[in-house]
């Protein structure tokens, strides 16, 4: 079995985040979809929100499960026997910040793997800070959200 | 007529805002200088301070007027007939951060156009952070201030 | 009269260039796409390949023209009266090269302004180098170039 | 069957390389090793020493196996019935230049996805280019191949 | 005498400043650990805690000192009568952002200059921000700090 | 003694190289500016040209020597009993070059260390290689040289 996490606050998940779900989900045998609940983070979607649209995300794959965590990433690795953590990489800055982190996993756990997945270039301007703009602004932020999420 | 805005916080405008000031002022028919009104966003300076200083590095050109604005940047270029929006290019890091800003505003409205200038090389290393830095230890942080503003 | 000029060696015009060439011909009066004729480059398609690929693509417009040149940019621009050089940018990297050589360029003529735009996403990936390269391993690279092209 | 391709000229292949060849191997089915024979690039060392060592390299493992080819990767990719491409990135102009090459692939074949690894930190300084220059300076450049290799 | 300073906020220091520190302290006559006390910066670690580490690791040195300060850090360097100032450089993010804060202290006062040496590899990818993280998340962050800090 | 070598092609040597120079020069007891005569690099300039260029600059200057040299830099280091290695950085792609080589030297030989400085915001887009092509186009490209090279 080659289990793999694609953990990250999500607030809110978009398109780009389901880009990566959807290549993730046809190499790895199962994916978990990792909410992360960090107590010091203010988020500006609710849990709950949160929670459901990565259900609603994983609920269109056979292998993709949506969880919730707390703790260091390779804790959760370990705990649900996924040997790769999956990061997408939208830009130059991205891979920097990612590796390091991925770099520093390594040290933490060195039988965990990051696997890198570039966006796809449609989505590679898209993040979550910049719908939390838009959503604040009073713009259409929902054309930014995977299609599945129509509430 | 064509129509530009240059929106910012300018917490505070700094030399290197009015060089782009400058060029914009002599290719474009009117350009607006835009101080965002971001409630979540805190500021050093006082909003009467940033837009006295707006104003009086505007008064210095016939077709730049300071403006404040609320909202979606798209949507006050509709509202002030504008359909191209300046940036000023600092270095690499700026241009990843504003080209997503600029792609994800050609998705909300496609009939805008994001014009890049690069900044001139003196200052090219200056920052309204890093100004406001200086100002907190009691720097001569008016240095970096455009000249018109002496009070 | 605000004219612009676009120079390049255009080894091949690919659908990124002439997407710059759209926003140019709406901003200035006259935008001239230049093809350098720099003896010491070798380019891969002839001189009479780039250039009618050049005029088939400025024949869209009424305000483009392709001309060849040779000898210093700003020359150029003092030669066809544009106070303005376009750039298209399709990454961080793009940004560097082309601002050293922005720079360079007001240095040597400070009348002249160089003007970035951000290549659209779909395109950012796209480069006559990368062109190039599927032409040489006999790969479909006609999808790479304007559809004006089609011979 | 999920099979990975590893194409580059390997001129010549590193440590660095190899790291990434064992965590490939690790996740993939079968992983072809594969030397590009491109005719216009010019290789220090011979193609014979080149694919002696990548043989050394892949003889280390079950499922790696050298190989060498011509063409489009993609062509290749359907050839071996390959669906991933695996790249190594040690830093961000890497990520930038492996991305334009990976979102054109993607283009040129929609079946083909590109996974990335990050180089460990202890090779990502590491490049064939600046293993040539060390062999053209008479340098010890053997400390910088993978220890299979010590003829 | 040549003297240097390296002034931070040292939220945690790390084996990476570390690293620095013995380079500095083999080029310069005395080398200052300045520990900045910017009231406006939220630290994790107290003041007492991150003044211990810094003498800790000075007190492995016969020339290097380790001190707190506020204001301006080119007063300080008038100060402690040093004209160098020491960064750590780790990767090319590292190297935008302290490359505008050194031009800008060279601005305030020329006669300061700033050295600039790259973190060794094994260090590159660890950050006082990544520290902090696994210590809230309770994961074994001592390995990342200065083997002479055990308590 | 501490000694420092700044190697290049110097084809030709700029204001910005200069600028290091000087830099350099209050620093160390002796900088050696190193003209590396690469038998597989094509200079413009010829190796005559080139020296005498260095050797103007550095008679401007007590400890400073132009000489030359062929082989790995860190042998050259031995060689004049230097331990350190000047680089003058541009921008953040300088960064990541001179790095990686830097990197390296320290692997070939780890007592040699290598010292960046910023090049000053003037000289920032100023290259050899943008010299060069103004050059081929008979523009003035003295203007980029030190003051001191007049002929």
């Amino acid at each position: 079995m080659k289990n793999a996490i694609f953990p990250g606050s999500f607030d809110p998940i978009t398109r780009g985040h389901e880009n990566i779900v959807w290549r993730a989900a046809s190499l790895f045998d199962m994916v978990y979809l990792c909410l992360g609940m960090n107590a010091n983070k203010n988020c500006l979607f609710s849990l709950e929100s949160r929670l459901a649209w990565l259900e609603a995300v994983a609920q269109q794959f056979d292998n993709v499960l949506a969880i919730t965590y707390e703790g260091l990433t390779v804790d959760l690795c370990e705990k649900v026997e996924a040997k790769y953590i999956i990061r997408g990489i939208r830009n130059e800055g991205d891979f920097r910040y990612e590796n390091d982190i991925a770099q520093t996993n390594k040290l933490l756990n060195p039988s965990i793997e990051t696997v890198f997945w570039a966006t796809a270039p449609e989505f590679s301007h898209l993040s979550s800070s910049i719908v939390r703009d838009i959503y604040k602004n009073n713009g259409n932020y929902k054309q930014f959200l995977p299609d599945i999420i129509d509430e």
